[in-house]
């Protein structure tokens, strides 16, 4: 399984959510507490926002511990609301194009879980992102895939909808395709202002969903980033949730 | 333009063409003589026959002259048939799926051209490869795409033919969607026995490939090994060749 | 020979020096026009200073051109005191820690030229690095122990009088090895508030360093980074020169 | 710690030890059993003899699951003496030039360990390697420094003798410098005919060593690479081994 945390508040430097938590996630890339996979090391990425519209981008197959710039670059870059993620691969290849988040215009996207029988779908998954939206098909992750069909469905102007309809629009090929294995689908969602977060699996066993909030920022993650595990809100499976100006709610994805 | 040259005769080391020749690939990849692009260092890669049925392939995005697993790889690995290709970049990413020569099976492939306007096509072209071979799909350049549709039409039964039929159909997408840009093709094939390559534009201007026979082995690549071009064979645009048994013919592609 | 800038003015995105120049070091870095190494492919840096005393690094063993790092890094990251370099291996390895600009505290550094038979006068050059620095030493390239020598000799409080001290001591090594290779050192220094950049050499090919004010910032660099080559004032062969407050001036490094 | 084995034998594909053991070398990169730390990520290396007098090299900064050339390289590289190491770093950089196995001439070395208190003594380890020797140290670990040390100290002409030499050198150092920290030394050397092994400690804690005997070929190694553990040979703290047509015995390296 993958590990992502998102911060929305006051801008810091990442080193301070990247580093100096007692269980950030640089140190839980080399060693997992709530997952049964041990190792982060198939390639990381940050996403974040600053003055720019689009948000700024760094991909890296190293293991995120080893690689000298993001240390420099988490000292130096300061944001409001950002993005990292730890890669365990789920089969493709190690690239920097198949390393989260992914970007499209003003937003981001990252994503833990995977689409059951996804080789086995690709063919047919591919063929349901518009011609419009191909040239942003730069890796061959199920990731980037549904991030696409997202946004092929409405992501930019009703986002809950849109997640919604992908999620179905994937159930039901999986459905006609007799794919037995489940759609484990955590991920986490931007356009700059505001936090969207999915915690969903077609089965019962959801990758988990942690938010807390701050005195002057809200932290989202597939992990709690300090020991204080019951401090930590467990987002219900199958629930949204939103993060906007240090508030946060949750609801019901399908009711 | 990439570079690329292919090897058939007694086993050798990789060295001794790739380093050993005044006109080296890997000095190619320096400068170029023959080509207005001059820097070749947007990764590179290898394949090579031996008692094994599947060819061996090594991809690395450095630049070729600064790889010291190169220059040790080709001190030690013999091969009677080799492949070698050094890349420049016509757009999409320097990553290991998207090096030659790409292999499937027995086959190896790699080439040297682009399929005019191959953005605007891309979402058609990828929609040719069928399903049993779509798994193959692991980078995004057109010489992956071309190689699997021509593994789709035939290649491993009857190449020439399956050659012919993906080159008219690529053409036929292009003239559908109003493309003036040229298609250039000039590429290698082998299953392990022969070696087969093709010069092919849609314009009057057909990448360069050149063949030279030797006592005990032939040579053939997108630019000569040696200063003495003249003693190079032009194979003539338009043309495919063979090489088997330490022979070599040529005849004309479409008639 | 390797090619680099340095900019102090008003803060600006790295981009608009690095890749929106008609002659831009990321173009340098493919072709070059002033200088007959015709690649600089062997690894690229970034320093920058912000609001944080220590400086960001960012190095990467990829060719320039080909990092998508780097196109977001310098849309997203502003300075008012930067360095971009491009390198071109005079033999060392292309590896990160052999990549400039080189970082001290709140001290960069960056250079194009090599100390005249390096390979022989390594094991006594490094002996000359004193124990506390001996942490720094972390790659093998003649210009990182060059850095760590003028630190050693007093850079942080006498600037001038240690990068003097330092030609002559590499001088005297090289004299009595009986070296008759040049000593060709060119390079720029900065404690984040002034420039300081030396053209020097042994011989009379000292290489070239240009540069130019603008209404609101200076640029001083190997080469002219825009095709007006006379609007560039070339720094005479032995002089070093101060970039402060918008301001620039020039004298003879020894008299 | 890092982790390695050697094979000596008949000749055989590097495959059938990497990866097709129930514990090979890859599976144990990604989880340890005998080893408090869990993750060899930090760069990896083979090292093997053919025809050739000086062995054939491959160094990834990858982690050793995910390089995909390993794969390739491991159906294709055949071999009757071959040594393979996955690092975990213990500091110092993750590049090429500080992965194992090192090479020198028709030499082989790799290791597991380390010099209690390195960064304060390589100031004056350093110092200890003759200027003939000096243009071969290429990184900045302890273990090529070691290699380097044994080879000054004649390890091609009386191994044992310089083995014993160089440990004795660097514990006087640590000595001199109050260092508390244990010398760590579980290592393997080759000349392309013999292996040798040291299993060797400062402390009581030396890193675990273990041979086996098969019908045509000797296997040594930091961990067994199955799971049937106590059908391996524990090499005794002290003692050096030497493995050579198809034979294994041992002693102690000091009495």
């Amino acid at each position: 399984m993958c590990r992502w945390m998102a911060y929305q508040g006051l801008p810091v430097y990442l080193e301070s959510l990247l580093f100096k938590q007692e269980h950030s996630l640089i140190h839980q890339s080399l060693s997992a507490r709530k997952s049964s996979v041990t190792v982060n090391a198939d390639g990381f990425g940050l996403g974040w926002y600053d003055e720019r519209e689009e948000p700024g981008l760094y991909h890296e197959i190293l293991p995120a511990w080893s690689d000298s710039n993001l240390k420099s670059l988490a000292k130096h870059i300061k944001s409001g609301l950002f993005f990292a993620h730890v890669r365990a691969s789920t089969g493709t290849e190690t690239s920097r194009a198949n390393c989260h988040p992914f970007g499209y215009k003003n937003w981001l996207f990252m994503h833990n879980g995977q689409i059951g029988g996804y080789e086995a779908l690709r063919w047919q998954l591919d063929r349901l992102i518009p011609e419009h939206l191909y040239q942003e098909r730069k890796g061959a992750t199920d990731s980037e895939l549904i991030f696409l069909l997202m946004i092929a469905n409405g992501l930019e102007t009703h986002a809950e909808q849109a997640i919604r309809v992908t999620l179905l629009q994937i159930l039901d090929l999986m459905k006609d395709k007799n794919i037995d294995e489940p759609f484990r689908f955590t991920s986490v969602f931007s356009d700059g202002k505001r936090i969207i977060a999915v915690r969903f699996s077609s089965d019962d066993k959801a990758p988990s969903l942690y938010a807390k909030q701050f005195d002057d920022h809200i932290v989202i993650g597939s992990e709690p980033l300090d020991h204080r595990t019951d401090s930590w809100t467990l987002v219900p499976a199958g629930h949204i949730a939103y993060l906007e100006n240090n508030h946060y709610h949750t609801h019901a994805l399908f009711d």
